[in-house]
Order: structure tokens, then C-alpha cells, then sequence
């Protein structure tokens, strides 16, 4: 399918049922939340809606091999293959793990972290590329924008918040993209799908849209394009409005609210953007949160993480999650030793990426989609994973919306089965994995 | 306490976050839900709404013990005696239990089955008496009303469906506890609670009201009465407005249902009792359960039983809860030599008490509660257990309104330690677990 593309015919919307989502920056949640109503009734609200061809189009940017006098991308690619990890068992993987840097902006020294999990050896050639936007099949996780995680930008003006610089952090995913698939040029004509998830909702599109719109600039040269063959996003951050008012109504429909605040909200908060914010608003949207008390926004039904010592009982497994998992990944990427084995830059590895910090309901999904006004191509249905309804499904014109059923926000962690199967038909072209009874 | 009652000053409503009920009869939902929103628009609509004094007065009531030739109450008491029960563990347990019959007309034949459980033998001789109604501290669980589980009537005309008889079912319950505090004549003084989950959302405060309505006659009389203290109903069918409403707004914000199915409903279906039903509001209504697909209407998050035999690894821990118990205890029952060990009559045990057959959300239990207009004493707060929340509770004047987070329909099968947390605070008379953080 080299030149082509098939952008939207199957956006994937994996949306869990109970996860109440927040970007990936567990500070203070009223806090961060009051900021994002106010932000809307200020005069530098964030305009991220409207995108020109202009604006997504990359007419020059520096190839990581035109840079100075740097290693081959054969000698780079070699540099940044992962030999173990600390920890790691002693037996090894029976897949590659690449990580490291990509220059997207020499002049101000941006660059951008990755890390790439290859298929397992004796699997096709052929498997697709996805891109993992956001945090972390052949999956490349990708650190984005410059200041989160491990990637960086030497020149701190040069931080692009997301707020403020979504068109910068597109198009710095997109340049990362280009010179990658320098680094790694057999995956250059691969099919390439682009997914993340809260937040992502804005990179994921916007990324796509900049890929669409160079490709088409490319075709014309009759230069090579990028393979993009669909997206996925999940629990994805849409628009304020919509993730606004679906948040508290998902907390009042899932009994963390009382009847009084729902009912305030409803009355004296209407989430347009640009329109002053009373304080009864304000307050009541202050007792929403408080009301909920102290539980995981991230699934409402988990526990907490109470002691942050390993266990000796702990196996590690997926199908145990640990609610402290976030504690270890933290002081694990904090390592000198993981870092080194990274080939990250020594730095201070945080979950905080400091965005929008609120989270994502289902609610807040299907309002948000309600506003697109789709035709719906097959009604709403259930899925099966391993003889259980995994979730449900909608399959609109050029879109698909998909439940995945008792998952919180990280979604692996809590459905593994169900995950896999969905995102397996998801790559596959499916609306939603094939063979389920109905 | 003797001779008083505190009815009404700690009503605890149970409810759970996500446990959607139906009574007690796993038959086809889709029909009983048709059959309840038909059966308000019919000329023979059940009216439950209103009781008189006269309607719960009971003169005259045969004393088991004035029954004929019967064996004295202690000696029935001691026939009723459980020895061991198959399977038990060999080294016993370390309290009693008693189950068999008490008789509530003799003319009819019509026998009440009780399974009852005592506090272990070293614990105090004022521990309190619960009566749980529907199905199963010392704990005396009631199967009512006749025709239910092992309780039967000779007479099949006489059998009480609770749609035309709750008024006789509560008086033969208010004769069965008679009856049983004369063959267990240390509990006639202690204090009593009654508790039960379901459609016991109209037989609790049914029997409660009968209770408070003879215990006045007989004070007059100056004759002794049941000491109650209060009553607790779980995920209760409180009426039929609220219940069916509460059901469909459940499932929409569940992501169960399609945003058109939600909206012919609210738009199609006003549920008022007495008005006649669309069409359409019938087959939007079809449309919600063929829609959410074959899940546990239970607990909507979890599995389904695929394999009902017994597995060895099974612990039988409550800790662990197995989707298939209710097959076991449907064929455990149904063991003659168990049947035999209960003193029950040879019959076949089904979980189906063929009542009111839908299920009740915490959606619902707030828009019956809504209904009542009560003064609000202290308003919404999360109560803990085990250092998490365990969910949520306001308290009303003279009715406290209680969530258990992320537990089914069975809440102690799901939330072992919060519904224990939960009952002791019940019955220590505190609106919730005393000690949370606020």
C-alpha cells in the first residue's frame, strides 16, 4: 500500500468505560481543573481548532544525517539498540529494543526521546509500525513535545507546551518521524499507525493532519511519503466543552457526587468557551471534586497505592496490577544505569507532563462525537474477547467508537485480553474484532 | 430497650455502585421488564402505595404452639437443630445453626422456611437479631413469601405473589416471627433489625410497618412486642416511576446503551402508573437490553460463568469470587441429604421467586429518594474501610443513604470487608463506618 493512505477510515476511539482520565500529570486535580475553566474565560484561551494546510505543511527541515559531523544512520541506529536492561531476565527477549535520541530542531538542540519494541524476530517483515504518542506490534514510543519525559530542548524558551504549541509539537513529531525512518529505513515504505491516548487527542490527529498534508506536498515533488494507514486514541482529551461537562456528569452518573452539586453544575456552569465563569460554577465544580475524595481518577473502582515497597509476592504480571506500578516505573527510568541503557541524557524522569490536567470520561467521549454529527454505518453493538462482551462498538462514517468494558485509563494494565484483541482489529481493519456473536 | 422502637431513625439504604438487580430470578429480562411496564397500564395494576393501620393489624394468629398435637417449642427448636450440613468442614464450625419450618396457617397449610445462623457461642448473649427477607449477626434468614425457595402453602391457590399479596405476605412474615420468637424464646427481648435486598425494598418497610402497627395494639393491651431497631434494604424496588427510569438512565451512563435507544426513551417513555405505553417506548425499551447484550445484570463488570463444574483450584474464598456460585448452591440445595440436613420437605430449590423481575440501580434509588423531600443532616461525604473509600453516604433525617463502591448486586460476595464495615455501623447505629478521615 506504499504511497497511499487511509486516514480516518478507521479512527479508533478506545475509550474505557470507568476510567476517569487526566493527561499523565498526577498534581493536584482541583487545582489544575479550576485553571482549565478559567483558562477558557481568559484572553489567551488556547485556539487550537482551526488548522490551514499552511500551517501543517514542513517545507524544510534538517535531516539528522545532514547534521554536522555526526555517525551514519546505520552507526546511530547500532548506537541506540538496548543490549539489557537492568533487571531485565537473564534469558533475554525474543525482540530488539532500540531508544534514543532524534534531532528535530539542531539550531536551538531539540531533540526528541524514542523507544522502539521490534516484533519478535521470526515474525513478518511486513508487520506495521505504530507510533505511540504520549508516554510508551513494532511499537515506537515517542516522548512528546520537547520537554517531557526524556526528550528536551536545550534551549528552555524553546519548550513548546501543548496549550500553547500544538502546531510545534506536530510538527516536531513529524519531523522526529522523517528522520527516524532515516535511522530505520526498512520501516520507510512499512504501513505506519498512529495512536496515544488523553491528550492525544489533540497530537494524534494534529500529527496525522501534518503527515496527510506533506504527503500530499510530497506526492507532487514526487518525493517518498509516510505510509499512514490509521489512528487510534483513547480516552482522548477533545475539546474543553465537551470533556468539561461529561466529566461531571460521569461523576454524578457513577454515584461520586452528590445530587445538590450536579445539580449547581448544571444550573450555573455552561462550558462555552469565552464566556466569564460565575463563582457558584467555580465552587460547585471545587465540591465535585472534593466530594469524590481521595480515589484513583485513573480507574474508580481501584485501590490505592498505600505502601511503595516491593513486594517479594509481587510477579510482575499484567493481570495483577499493582496500584504503586507508577511508583516503581518512576524510581526504575530514575535508575543511572536504565537511563545509561536507555541512551537518555541523565535527567529527573517524571510521570508529570504538564498539560491539561483533567481527565477523560466516556461521557465526555460520546458528547464530543455527538457534535460531529456522523452517519452511523452499523449501530451500536457488543464485541466479544474471549467469550466475554469485551465492549461495545459504533461504527460511524470514517470512525469507529469502542468501549473496552470494566478497563480503567490504562488500559493493557486492567483488560489485557480485551486490549489486544481491539487494537489486533484495529490493525487489521476492523471495526471491532471479527467473529463476535451477536 | 424493651418495649420501645427506634423504626425509622436508621433506615440504611444499600446501595451498590454498579450492581444493576432484578429480583431474584435469572428468567428472561427482557419479558419481565415488558410485562412490569404493561402491567401499570392495565385496568389490574397492583396498587402498593397505601396502608392503613387496619391494613397491618393482625388480631388473632395461631401460635405454632397452639397448633394441635405439635411437639413443645423446645422441641421443635432442637429438631431444627442443624447437626452438619454436607461438605461441611470436619471440625465443625463454632456456632449453631437452625433451619425449618414455621407454620403461619394451619388451615391452609401454609408453612414459612427459615435458615437461621447464631453468633459464635462465645460472643455476647445481647448480640442482636437481623432478620434478612429474600432468599439469605445472628442471622435469621426468611424465605417469604410462601412459594418462595422451601416455604410452600398446601394450597396453590393460596400461594402470595408479591405483585397482588405484599400486604399478606408482610402479615404472614409478622406471624412467622412470632411464631419463631416462641421457639427461640431467648430473642423475644433483643434487639431486632430487618434487612433484605431487592423487591425486600417494599417487603422490609412492609414488615416493619406491620411490626410497628401491632406492637401499638398490643402496648394498649399491654402484651409484649418485637423490639425493633431498625431496617436496612440493599439496591431496594422502591416504586416503579423511579425503578424503570433509574434502570435506563443506568444503562446509558454505563455506556451499556446507544445514544438514539436513550434518547427514544427519554423522549417515548414517561413511566408514569397508569398511562398507557407507546409503542415505540416498548421497542426502545426491548432495544436497551437486546443492546447491552448478555452480561451479569448483577454486576455489569463482571464475568459470565462459562463452566459450571466444580474446579479444584477453587478456594472458595469470598475473596474470590467465582461468577458460577449460583449453580453450585442451586445443586447443593437440591441434594436430598442437604434438603434433609435443613430440615426442609423434598422440593426443587430454584433461585426463581418469580417476582418483580428487573433490576434496581443506584440511579434509581436516588430519584425514589428524591422523591421523599427529606431534610438533608449531613450531606454527601465518602465513609472508609480498610484505608480506602468504601463509598459514599448522606444522611437523612431518620434515613441514611449508603454506597458501596465497585461491589455487584451481592455485596458481600464482591466487597467482603465494606459490606461487613457497612452492617456493623448499621447496627451500632452510626450513619456509616465511625472514624473516616473527612
Amino acid at each position: 500500500m506504499k504511497n497511499t493512505f487511509a486516514l480516518c477510515s478507521y479512527l479508533l476511539l478506545l475509550v474505557t468505560l470507568l476510567g476517569l482520565v487526566f493527561s499523565n500529570c498526577k498534581a493536584n486535580q482541583v487545582d489544575n481543573l479550576d485553571e482549565l475553566i478559567n483558562s477558557r474565560s481568559s484572553e489567551n484561551a488556547p485556539k487550537t481548532l482551526s488548522w490551514t494546510k499552511e500551517d501543517a505543511y514542513i517545507p524544510k527541515y534538517y535531516h539528522t544525517s545532514s547534521i554536522g559531523p555526526s555517525p551514519s544512520q546505520e552507526e546511530q541506529k547500532l548506537a541506540d539498540k538496548i543490549t539489557a536492561l537492568p533487571g531485565q531476565p537473564y534469558y533475554g527477549s525474543n525482540f530488539d529494543q532500540y531508544a534514543g535520541y532524534v534531532t528535530v530542531d539542531p539550531n536551538v538542540g531539540r531533540d526528541l526521546f524514542y523507544y522502539f519494541v521490534e516484533s519478535p524476530a521470526n515474525s513478518s517483515q511486513y508487520n506495521p509500525l505504530v507510533l505511540w504518542l504520549n508516554g510508551v506490534a513494532n511499537v515506537l514510543f515517542l516522548e512528546s513535545p520537547a520537554g517531557v519525559g526524556f526528550s528536551y530542548t536545550q534551549n528552555d524558551s524553546q519548550t513548546f507546551f501543548p496549550t500553547s504549541g500544538d502546531k510545534a509539537a506536530a510538527k516536531d513529531a513529524y519531523v522526529f518521524l522523517v528522520n527516524w525512518l532515516d535511522r530505520f529505513p526498512e520501516y520507510k515504505d512499512r504501513e505506519i499507525y498512529i495512536t496515544g491516548e488523553s491528550y492525544a487527542g489533540h497530537y494524534v490527529p494534529q500529527l496525522a493532519y501534518t503527515i496527510v498534508v506533506n504527503n500530499l506536498f510530497r506526492q507532487i515533488a514526487n518525493q517518498s511519503v509516510i505510509n499512514l494507514q490509521g489512528i487510534a486514541i483513547g480516552n482522548p482529551w477533545v475539546d474543553d466543552f465537551t470533556g468539561v461537562k461529561g466529566l461531571f456528569d460521569y461523576l454524578w452518573t457513577h454515584a461520586l457526587n452528590s445530587d445538590q452539586t450536579h445539580e449547581l453544575i448544571e444550573t450555573y456552569c455552561d462550558f462555552k468557551p469565552h464566556q466569564p465563569i460565575s463563582s457558584i460554577c467555580i465552587n460547585a465544580t471545587r465540591n465535585a471534586f472534593a466530594e469524590k475524595g481521595p480515589i484513583d481518577s485513573y480507574n474508580i473502582y481501584a485501590p490505592l497505592c498505600h505502601d511503595t515497597s516491593l513486594k517479594p509476592s509481587q510477579t510482575g504480571s499484567v493481570y495483577n496490577f499493582d496500584p504503586c506500578s507508577d511508583v516503581y516505573v518512576q524510581a526504575y527510568l530514575n535508575r543511572p544505569e536504565v537511563q545509561e541503557a536507555l541512551h537518555a541524557k541523565p535527567t529527573q524522569w517524571s510521570h508529570c507532563s504538564g498539560d491539561v490536567d483533567s481527565r477523560v470520561s466516556v461521557t465526555a467521549t460520546r458528547y464530543a462525537l455527538n457534535v460531529l454529527k456522523l452517519p452511523i454505518v452499523t449501530p451500536w453493538y457488543p464485541w466479544y474477547s474471549e467469550n466475554e462482551i469485551g465492549g461495545y462498538a459504533v461504527q460511524y462514517k470514517g470512525l469507529v467508537f469502542a468501549t473496552v468494558r470494566g478497563a480503567g485509563h490504562m488500559v493493557p494494565s486492567w483488560q489485557p485480553e480485551r486490549a489486544f484483541n481491539l487494537i489486533l482489529a484495529f490493525l487489521s481493519g476492523y471495526p471491532s474484532p471479527p467473529g463476535s456473536p451477536k
